[in-house]
C-alpha cells in the first residue's frame, strides 16, 4: 500500500516541479490546498490556466505582456535601450523606479556547454531594432561568465553601428563588508575605482 | 505602472497562500508556470481540482481517503487505535511500517485559546469505536502543551471503559546530542529512566 492516496500522490508530484521544492514541502503545499474550500482551490488552479493563457512576450522587447508590444515599450523613452538576460531581470531593474529607457529580453545567454549559440538568443532582433533614435545601449547580463562573454559579443557587434554600449558597473555591494567581498570583486573594485 | 502584469501577481499572489511561501519565492514558482508548456500547466492546474474534489475524509477513522472507508480500516487489525491530530500525522507514523493498527484523526486538538472545546474535534467518534474488541489506544498527538492536554482528557473518558491507554515515549532523540538537547525534554528522559 503506498503511503499517499493517489490524488494527493499526483498533486505532490506536480509541486516537486516547482523551483527548489523538495517531497516534504512538495506534501506540505498539497496538505494546504487539500484544507483549502472548493473555491479557494479552483481559483487557485484557475490562475495557473489564466496566466499561463494571457502572458505572452512583447512582440519588441521580449517582455512579459499581455498584448502584443508591452506597456513599456508602448509609453518610454527608446533611446536608452538595456539588454537582459530574462523577463525577472525587467521587473528588478523596474523596481528601482530609476531607469527611463526600453528593455531588450535576450530569452538566454551565450553559453556553449549549454549548445546555446548568438543565433539561439534574441541578438538579431536587438540589431534590427539599432536606430539613430538609440544612443545607448546599456549591457545588464548577469556578471557571470555566460553574461559577460555575451555582454562583450554584442558590444562588439553594435560599436560599429555608432552605438554608445555601457556595461553596469561591478564593485563591491553597498552595504556589504570588505573583509566578506570575494577577490574577483574585490579586484574589480579596485581596478574600477574612481576620483572623489 | 504596476511591476507585474495582472495575471502573473494573481498567479504570485496564490502561490503566497502556500505555506512558508513569500512574495519572492512565489515569483520563482510563477516564472516557472510560465516556462511550462501549455499541456503541463494545464496537467499542474488539473492535478490541482482533481486532488480536491477525488480526496475526502474516511467516515471511520477521519483519514484522507477516495471511498468512504480507508484502505487501512478495511484491512488492518481494529483492536489497536492509534489517535493522531491530522492526516499528515497517519502519513508518518505509516512510514515506519511498523504500526499494524488503524487510526483516529482527531482533526485539531484542544486548544482554549483558539476557541476548540472537546466537542470541535473528533473525541465523540473515538468513543463510539470502543468496544470489546479494542484492547489499546495509542494517544500520538504532538507532544506540545495542547497535545498533551488533549491526550490526558481522552484518556481519563476512555479509562473508565476498561480500555488500555497509551502515550508515545519522550525522551532524547536518537542520533542527537545531550549537549544540545533543550532542558525539558532531558528532565523527561531523566524522569521515565528505564532498566537496562
Amino acid at each position: 500500500m503506498d503511503v499517499f492516496i493517489e490524488p494527493i500522490g499526483r498533486l505532490i508530484n506536480e509541486f516537486s516541479k516547482l523551483p527548489g521544492v523538495g517531497k516534504k514541502t512538495a506534501q506540505r503545499y498539497a496538505y494546504k490546498i487539500i484544507g483549502m474550500t472548493d473555491t479557494e482551490a479552483k481559483q487557485f488552479a484557475e490562475s495557473i490556466i489564466y496566466c499561463k493563457q494571457r502572458v505572452k512576450y512583447c512582440k519588441i522587447c521580449g517582455n512579459f505582456t499581455e498584448d502584443d508590444t508591452c506597456a513599456i515599450c508602448k509609453s518610454r523613452d527608446k533611446g536608452t535601450i538595456c539588454v537582459v538576460k530574462e523577463p525577472k531581470d525587467v521587473i528588478a531593474m523596474e523596481k528601482l523606479h530609476e531607469f527611463k529607457g526600453v528593455y531588450h529580453v535576450l530569452h538566454g545567454v551565450i553559453s556553449p556547454m549549454d549548445g546555446v549559440g548568438p543565433n539561439d538568443i534574441r541578438i538579431k532582433e536587438l540589431l534590427a531594432r539599432i536606430d539613430d533614435s538609440v544612443q545607448e545601449v546599456i549591457m545588464a547580463t548577469n556578471p557571470d561568465v555566460e553574461g559577460e562573454a555575451t555582454a562583450m559579443y554584442i558590444a562588439r557587434l553594435l560599436k560599429p553601428l555608432g552605438v554608445n554600449v555601457t556595461r553596469l558597473a561591478h564593485g563591491i555591494p553597498v552595504g556589504s563588508e570588505l573583509e566578506y567581498t570575494d577577490e574577483v570583486t574585490l579586484s574589480r573594485a579596485l581596478l574600477e575605482r574612481k576620483q572623489i
